[in-house]
């Protein structure tokens, strides 16, 4: 059997955790690839604990024992942070965005893997020291960025639709009211999506009145499951109070001027500290 | 400034392309980085192509000159399709997914960010030869399979709607028939999706009759853009003749016994040679 250099097992070891974070891989699946010695596997973890804290990318976390293992946990540094939602606001803020009626055009941004995969580092980032089981959200826009933080937190995702869908099995549909447009809306979501008594994470694109997070909390208390948090990557600063209470946004966007094309957005202040 | 051990570096290069793979990262990039000579990233990149090559990672392409870089393209071994294949087979059959109507419970499966991207590896390591501008798919259950997709082969995602939606700007809708149902409906795509002939790779979670696929397909003629290919992650073997002509799918569902609680599903065999 092939036998590797420590340098390659080092660039095998931090591919296998940059593809699969918050995984615990034992050291026996390590010592299976490399066809190496547990004492090695555990030295060459130890290095590239020491590689990962120190160009930042967050922490490995080791378990000890026969059953042991080790874990990346990416964690963006606040240079990382600035840098993205510096980057975001630039982006979001283009002049050519503003649609008739004073809209916003995101859909390239919320569908661009790599945009939507910095997005999720930050609120995987921020949640990192949560137990989360599971992120939820409700269909179309918020999909990319909602599948990009379970990936980061590798937890499952659910998606609540908009109608019933008859692939979807037994489901559980609440009425909400959208908090802007005060206009009534139904939501659905597959009674096998959420184990009982979960620890979720609501996750969203874009937050006005909060009515579509609030109808999803709501959601939640029909399955026994528990909010703790929930993510918006834009809120807008208008109306001030929201109709959930507890939130984190990216970006905030604080005025469209449609006649001068101009979108006032910036990064969420609280985020950066 | 810091200055990284070559085991440091390597286990950071091979983060950085795992994280991005499919782009091109120039050897400054990396230079600022590890604040190293490009002699010495040049260096780095070697064993790292080595190893990428050795642990059959896939390969790695690299660009000489001023305006050099690296990129790392991911190709699974005929092992790993097996293995992820057989892994769907087992889980896409069990017994509990028979809904009322002989339906499959998906969605689970759908928006597991880990099988995701398990079987975007396999679609993106089929077109890694091909030249891709984005990936098409049609709302909802096929979303988090095509992000993948596009963030595996670093393009952009556009997400063809079931309804006409004001966020979207202008739009191009057409009417198309479903195959099995023979139910007319309506897809659009917004104007701002696609570049001017581009490329694009069609991915959606399930074919029955092909209608779906083949409205997609119609709708890219009115962008003026290139179908390089249709990949789909289930087929149904019957009706055999579908409504799109060339298509890969990675499973092959044969049969659904509701009576007996049996899903006969399969690998398609074309793929894995």
């Amino acid at each position: 059997m092939k036998k590797y250099k420590r340098n390659q097992r080092i660039g095998a070891l931090m591919k296998i955790f940059a593809e699969r974070p918050n995984h615990l891989f034992s050291y026996n699946y390590f010592c299976k690839i490399f066809n190496a010695a547990k004492s090695t596997i555990s030295e060459d973890v130890a290095i590239v604990k020491e590689l990962v804290s120190e160009l930042s990318f967050g922490r490995i976390e080791t378990i000890s024992g026969a059953s042991g293992g080790a874990m990346f946990i990416p964690i963006l540094s606040i240079e990382e942070e600035k840098e993205i939602l510096s980057q975001l606001c630039s982006l979001f803020s283009q002049k050519n965005r503003i649609l008739p009626g004073g809209f916003i055009y995101m859909t390239d941004i919320f569908n661009n893997p790599n945009i939507v995969m910095n997005i999720a580092k930050i609120i995987s980032s921020e949640f990192s020291n949560e137990k989360i089981d599971y992120i939820v959200t409700v269909e179309t826009k918020g999909i990319p960025v909602s599948l990009m933080t379970a990936q980061k937190l590798n937890v499952p995702l659910a998606v609540i639709r908009r109608n019933n869908k008859v692939m979807e099995g037994s489901t559980v549909s609440i009425n909400y009211v959208s908090g802007s447009s005060n206009n009534i809306q139904t939501m659905s979501l597959s009674r096998r999506s959420l184990k009982d008594k979960a620890k979720v994470l609501i996750v969203d694109d874009f937050m006005k009145g909060g009515g579509t997070c609030k109808g999803m909390a709501d959601m939640m208390k029909e399955f026994n499951a528990d909010v703790v948090g929930t993510a918006v990557v834009i809120e807008t600063k208008e109306p001030e109070k929201k109709l959930v209470d507890d939130y984190t946004s990216l970006l905030i966007l604080n005025n469209i001027d449609a006649k001068e094309g101009i979108i006032e957005i910036e990064a969420n202040s609280k985020l950066l500290k």
